[in-house]
């Protein structure tokens, strides 16, 4: 249990309404009455008749003075944040403070003599670690998971459970590989040979620079020749694939099953949408976005916003939708034209 | 070898014909003689002058008396059955015997002290279990997997290899997980810093309740605060993306790579095709079919048949088609006027 | 490094211009003075100006006398090459040298003694491999990868890392299995009982014929009775799914997210684009493509080129665009005219 008043003095924010003792946080609608909710949307506010919790936490924008009549006539405790997200994550770190788990080696993991790890790393049980790769300090290997030889790990970086990490793949700083993810397998490239598709090596690698996230179950390919670039800050949702040689840009978004052809650039700070296909040898500028299920078919400027098969600019997308609808119309119209 | 009248007698019906050494049971064209073959649906009868097959176990609602004298005449055996696919599950028991593995646990398997494991449990190699967790009675965790700490999972349930379950996460009982799949990983969930994506830490969990069967290679996040949940006798295949706080129903089936966003809740014995979209924060409601790929864009009521993108009552979507099909016609008719 | 000259002669080709000694082959653009360059598409030439290496290994149908000046006044050396791909992958080997792993078992892996293990084998940490599987000589079996009961790996066969083989699967010869792929899981077949879904039992198998690669993360369900197949050359993406008692043909690509249901038969030298679905119990003919991010729902003849959903020949899917934008065209004609 921790009280309100300590929830508003570890966030530097005032407390309205008496003190009481929270149990937790929870989601507005579930939460009981020792339980203090975050309020960040307004269509939360909908529920209001129906929220047990008597701790909220409120953001700024929603707060009004007929909000908190109705808090004070309900004798809710409250706290006012002009920035909810940042409120939200230190009250949740309060709850639930970050178990960076203890430096340890477990004894069943197999690393290789001629690899470094820095101090604080944690290496799971069953993890294997090639030759020649350098661990940063503090980072975490789960259990499980498999990092080849010449691999860089940068600080702080944490690997889930069964990961693979090829060999050559460079990973920055603060980065998190979420369970199941493939880093630097073969890129898709062959060449036909009578009726024989014959394999092309692919010796390039993959580069993750720092404070990428990476989900679940995603699959990044290695390079040909050269790399397969992920840059700083950007964050991939589960089941993406990224293949040989894509560079994506700063600050990017990929929502999950989306996958993004061979060769093709992505700009910096671009929101792609969840099943969004992109084709290869393309680039998608800065500042883009990309409606779910999109097809990218060919190259896309700054600050587009586009959706649909093949994806063109979302205006123009509803437009033909729009268009479809207006064909039982045309013909009607042309049933009363008399013929000829 | 089992006689076609053991058949007969452990599925409780009647053998017509003379009775037979059955080898095993196939796919009714590529059967021996000695193999058995189901009849299970009217167009596997087109085959039948080309089956070698002469014991047959026949759907009764495709029995007449052109069938009979046909088996008659060409000598085969049958059997007719009123509940063919619970003869169909016999009949294979009765040739691949479930194979329960033995209750054991593999010395390589690291299980933290601080976890019970009930009786009969089977742990496989290499296996990982953190702590505090409980591992039901007839659980089996298959070579490689990986169980997070404060996981709990019911009895009889099965975990096949390479599957990593987070901390937290409550399996149920009877449930089937299978290869590389991955439960409880954070919700894709970041909020705006000047340019930066800054992470939103994920602490709910994921629920899966009785009798679930979940395929190889899903995703499925756990909530941000609350749960992520699917509710008992749903039936997930492979490649399946679940987001963060989704509610799935009961006896609901999810096809392959279909992804569902943030927040939405599915209801009781919805059937998902395969690689369907459905965005985040709505509602789809009972006895819902979504048809393959559509894009699901905006709550669905009880009862709708939806197909297409944006995903619309599916015969809707047809006449969509429809009318596309009918513009050539459309400009033909408009050159055929005199313009004013 | 390596002298131009000896890449000349370990591809029996000429080199025009004084030897140099190169320190390795890299992307055009980003190639250093002394990286030899591969110039396979005419595109490449564009960039001609800003180049920087001075070795290059040319497509012979790009050659001619302006590039041959070009060459000559930039101090260039090169080689033509009328066998671009061959020539690469000699030159790229020469760089990169096959690293074929050292026979070895390591001693975490777990390997039943019913199990045989040809010469020269190499299995890496904590791999499991079941009673009555048969390892061919030269395979190599990479760490945390799980083999099941009464499987077949073929001669020179190479498993990646965290990959699992269900029971009873056939893997031929000279295949690649990537990371985190899954062979032989169940089927996803339920019938229905009042509300329930009860699980159809798959003992059917999965038969991997030779000289295929198979992606990341894939699912290849095993057949329900009979087997899944994919045959000799076929080649697969990364998170490919292919549903039980498929049968995929010879020297067939699947490009990757694409998806086949159940019982469907996929001809030979068929190309499948990224993110396509075929539904169930439909045959696509040979030599047949399929544009990226087509839903397939019936029968496809031989040489067909389909795309969009539903897939339809390429050039009619085109035609309906066009039909779609000619409808402002039309409204603004009906205007036009006047009504009666």
């Amino acid at each position: 249990m921790i009280s309100f008043s300590q929830i508003a003095a570890e966030t530097n924010l005032e407390i309205v309404g008496r003190d009481i003792s929270i149990s937790n946080i929870s989601d507005p609608v579930k939460a009981l009455e020792d339980e203090a909710i975050f309020i960040i949307q307004k269509k939360t506010l909908n529920d209001k008749y129906i929220i047990r919790s008597k701790a909220w936490i409120i953001n700024k924008t929603l707060f009004n003075p007929d909000l908190s009549d109705f808090l004070d006539r309900t004798q809710v405790s409250y706290i006012v944040s002009d920035d909810i997200y940042e409120t939200f994550i230190k009250v949740i770190q309060l709850f639930h403070p970050n178990s960076q788990p203890a430096p340890f080696i477990h004894p069943s993991a197999v690393i290789s003599e001629l690899t470094v790890c820095e101090g604080m790393v944690h290496v799971g049980p069953h993890v294997t670690i090639g030759a020649h790769s350098h661990i940063g300090s503090q980072v975490t290997v789960m259990a499980n998971s498999f990092i080849g030889n010449n691999v860089q790990l940068g600080d702080n970086t944490v690997i889930y459970p069964n990961v693979t990490i090829y060999d050559n793949s460079w990973i920055g700083q603060n980065v998190i590989i979420h369970a199941g993810t493939v880093i630097g397998s073969d890129g898709f490239g062959y060449y036909k040979q009578k009726d024989r598709h014959k394999k092309i090596p692919h010796v390039g690698k993959v580069v993750v620079e720092d404070d990428v996230e990476i989900g679940s179950n995603c699959t990044i390919d290695r390079g040909t020749l050269g790399e397969t670039r992920i840059m700083r800050g950007s964050k991939i949702d589960n089941l993406v694939q990224i293949a040989h040689n894509v560079i994506i840009g700063q600050n990017t978004l990929i929502a999950a099953q989306s996958g993004i052809a061979g060769s093709t650039t992505i700009g910096d700070s671009v929101t792609i949408a969840g099943q969004v296909g992109i084709v290869g040898h393309i680039t998608v500028g800065n500042n883009v976005t990309i409606g779910a299920q999109s097809g990218v078919i060919s190259s896309i400027g700054d600050g587009e916003t586009v959706s649909g098969y093949p994806a063109r600019n979302h205006a123009e997308s509803l437009r033909k939708e729009a268009y479809i609808r207006k064909i039982p119309e045309i013909l009607k119209k042309l049933k009363q034209k008399p013929d000829k």
